[in-house]
């Protein structure tokens, strides 16, 4: 399967997925469900999911198998969009090309729905999917998500980059920041789309890491490229913010040349990770490819 | 053990636990875990994790035992006291007689402690207790938080709250949406502590379920109550704020005795439902007088 084919399936079946656990918005409180709904379904590129999904199908895994672990770190990505655009926040009135959810709705709705989606996560992840994942694996992949989108995780990346705004940082603060920001969720997506195929093996985990690791930095370094040489219409958000909220970002560190050879070397040191797996990892160094050549 | 010193007793072990869970102020990002420390720790009467402990220790259960599942209910409650203190939900700048969180740190800080604080409950859960705890019990043990503090339960009753305010609700309207904001996590606690003692007799469980119900709703009623009868400094929060936001109360439902016979009666259906289980149930006869004796 390539790339294309794969990323387009298993969109459509995460976005289903979601849409059936989501209660719909007769059920009270409609305006909070609709909310959460507006949110987690809005158009997405779906990253961690499909990180979950190329990574477990990889290792054999079932469909039906990963559908937990992808609902569960794509709600944790909605949940932190939310409330990363509210005015006390980065202050985003446009999202994926739509209205942020506290302009569609108001701010409680939206740092109510927010919350209500993180813990739609965990729950995700208690259910019982019909391939029956022992309780031990289940228990750890929960831990292993908490981490990753905790204090120590995104959320305290959140609280890093609030605070550095206007600041001058060193590159590696500037990777401490988005390993804890961006980087801890991507890792969680790959290394919950292995545990959720059973598989435990330490050596085949490191290499999933440093895969995940680079890939990630490799995402933001792109982002960081996307707002200078994008648009606004094909980003879905307004080109140019991160200049213009005066945010560190990898091209004003490195240059903009720079900044490409940096994303460039993080795809290399992703392929060299995925060549020490005893897979077929195809679907993942097109995803590396992907990460660092998408145009939004 | 009488009410007191249980109460006292216990309250000192959850908070030693909590502030032994939570990472210090020195580590990065320092603000918001300093912030998460600050609302988590500050004087409460930790009612939630109370419960917890004394539904268990009732069942035979160790205080070990019990610690992960008393931390969990309290960081919920603690986070969802944060986002409902913010100005775009309650606007309360008092919490347990101190500056609520955004007035003492910033509102980003308070979003973002109080989401952290929620995936900190989930951890908790999750943490192989020192009396291995079979994994399929805590797998429940998270299922039934999430559920008790998601949109369908404490947050959706939130979102509740806010629409209602100005409204004229039914005492059926007012009863549902207390059963969803507070009650859910009440019910959560009792059964929690009984979860954790590995415990899982049906017939028990429903007694347990209608204690729990009828205390939450007597807790939701002494709190309508006390807010017009208390003074601000005794309550730590501002005296008649509910009146002052229009919000609908038992009082203004029933008129100051009504509400006063109706907390009453719930009373004597917390009491009913203990004499069905076989256990010492003096503890909980205490713990349901307390709640609506109490004077803050």
């Amino acid at each position: 399967m390539n790339f294309n084919q794969f990323s387009h399936e298993y969109r459509d079946r995460v976005e289903t997925q979601i849409s059936l656990l989501l209660p719909d918005s007769e059920t009270s409180p409609g305006n909070l469900h609709s909310a959460m709904r507006y949110s987690a379904l809005n158009p997405g590129k779906r990253t961690r999911p499909l990180l979950v999904y190329a990574t477990g199908l990889m290792c054999g895994a079932s469909a039906e198998q990963l559908d937990n672990a992808a609902i569960a770190v794509e709600l944790i990505h909605a949940y932190s969009l939310i409330h990363d655009d509210l005015p006390c926040m980065d202050d985003d009135e446009l999202r994926r090309g739509l209205p942020t959810c506290h302009i569609k709705y108001d701010e409680a709705t939206a740092v109510l729905a927010g919350d209500a989606l993180q813990t739609l996560a965990f729950e995700s992840l208690t259910r019982q999917s019909i391939t029956n994942c022992p309780p031990d694996i289940q228990l750890a992949m929960i831990n292993l998500l908490c981490k990753a989108s905790g204090s120590m995780g995104m959320g305290g990346g959140q609280a890093i980059d609030l605070e550095s705004t206007g600041k001058q940082l060193t590159l590696s603060e500037l990777e401490q920041m988005h390993a804890m920001k961006t980087g801890a969720l991507i890792e969680a997506s790959v290394l919950l789309g292995y545990y959720a195929s059973a598989k435990s093996d330490p050596a085949e985990l490191a290499a999933l890491k440093k895969y995940s690791r680079a890939i990630g930095l490799a995402f933001q370094i792109k982002d960081d490229i996307l707002d200078i040489e994008s648009d606004t219409e094909t980003l879905g958000k307004p080109q140019g913010s991160d200049v213009a909220a005066n945010k560190a970002t990898y091209p004003a560190l490195l240059g903009l040349d720079g900044a490409k050879q940096h994303a460039q070397k993080q795809y290399q040191l992703a392929l060299e990770a995925l060549a020490e797996l005893p897979y077929n990892n195809g679907l993942l160094q097109q995803f590396a490819q992907h990460i660092i050549e998408r145009d939004k």
